[in-house]
């Protein structure tokens, strides 16, 4: 078994992005964050500002329009922005992927390459209490309700997962490795991760 | 974080068991599995047979029984002699927890020790053609529909957790850990536990 790719999905507050940088610096791969966003935007033409909140974050609401956009399109009629940007982020990931050894946290990465056998699909997660301390102490959530704002962000990023690969995100099946980041912590769920490439 | 107790549920022929049995070895803790069935034997006078069969898989056909049987008794009315097995099971773990640094494979260790801080739950699972081959190569099972039988015994431990404990078996937030053992194999798996601990 040679893993070259490490894909993460993570619930919001989790330190999943964090986990992924470090990962990646332990490992000595490149990890790609930003990059798909400011590439995605070069490409597409559309803004850095546009791509990062559509481009995981599909509003629950709009899922008619995501399901009429994604289907079929055998004349290459008109296509969504969304789609677009998904398109858009596919193509850089699958070019990331071949191109070497990488993290890549987000975007659906984990269905992107579901054909590839060198890639390691993790899921991480935490407590409700730990994410919403973390949203605070972290991200400077100023919000009264820190749980509210988890729960809206988780249920764009399940929506947005469910309507473009079909498939049900934070399901242990989808993934090779859940780590409850809030019962490890940062550092420790990274070096978990990276010990199972060593 | 200081560990002590490790708690396996796993997927039936996902090796889950053996991956216990080798975390143990390699921490040097105390194993327990066959021991909770041969105690629970003596100590409730039932036959191993029976603890053994009843212990971790109720039946899908029961679920009335147990329902009715583990409501509430305040008179101590009488208990089903499958109640009788999780209690009497309950007991055994909760003292071996309390005895010394151990893992326990199944029987709802993890929701049974839920109030332990010292405890990790790790969920062992593993596509179902892995499996359909390792119970037809390991366990010898002669069936002609092995994915027939992973199913059935699978929907059986599913229902067992769900009547003693109210949780979803295999859902990712109940554990610290879940891990595809048909990625990584039995050894790798073991490894990844026993690394989270040192």
């Amino acid at each position: 078994m040679s893993i070259n790719i490490i894909t993460i999905s993570r619930e919001y507050g989790s330190g999943g992005r964090l986990i992924g940088k470090t990962v990646a610096e332990k490992l000595g791969w490149k990890f790609l964050d930003r990059e798909i966003i400011e590439t995605a935007a070069r490409e597409s033409g559309l803004s850095e500002k546009f791509i990062e909140q559509s481009g995981e974050y599909a509003s629950a609401t709009t899922s008619l329009l995501f399901n009429l956009s994604v289907g079929n399109n055998p004349d290459g009629g008109m296509m969504s922005l969304y789609n677009e940007v998904f398109n858009v982020q596919r193509e850089i990931i699958c070019k990331a992927a071949d191109e070497g050894r990488c993290v890549i946290v987000g975007r659906c990465a984990d269905y992107i390459l579901r054909e590839r056998d060198d890639c390691m699909n993790v899921f991480i997660h935490a407590s409700t209490e730990k994410r919403a301390n973390r949203i605070v102490a972290i991200y400077g959530d100023d919000s009264k309700n820190p749980e509210k704002r988890l729960k809206e962000m988780d249920k764009k990023r399940r929506v947005y997962c469910r309507n473009f690969t079909g498939q049900e995100w934070g399901e242990t099946h989808n993934y090779q490795l859940c780590i409850d980041s809030g019962f490890y912590g940062i550092e420790k769920s990274a070096d978990i991760i990276a010990e199972t490439v060593k």
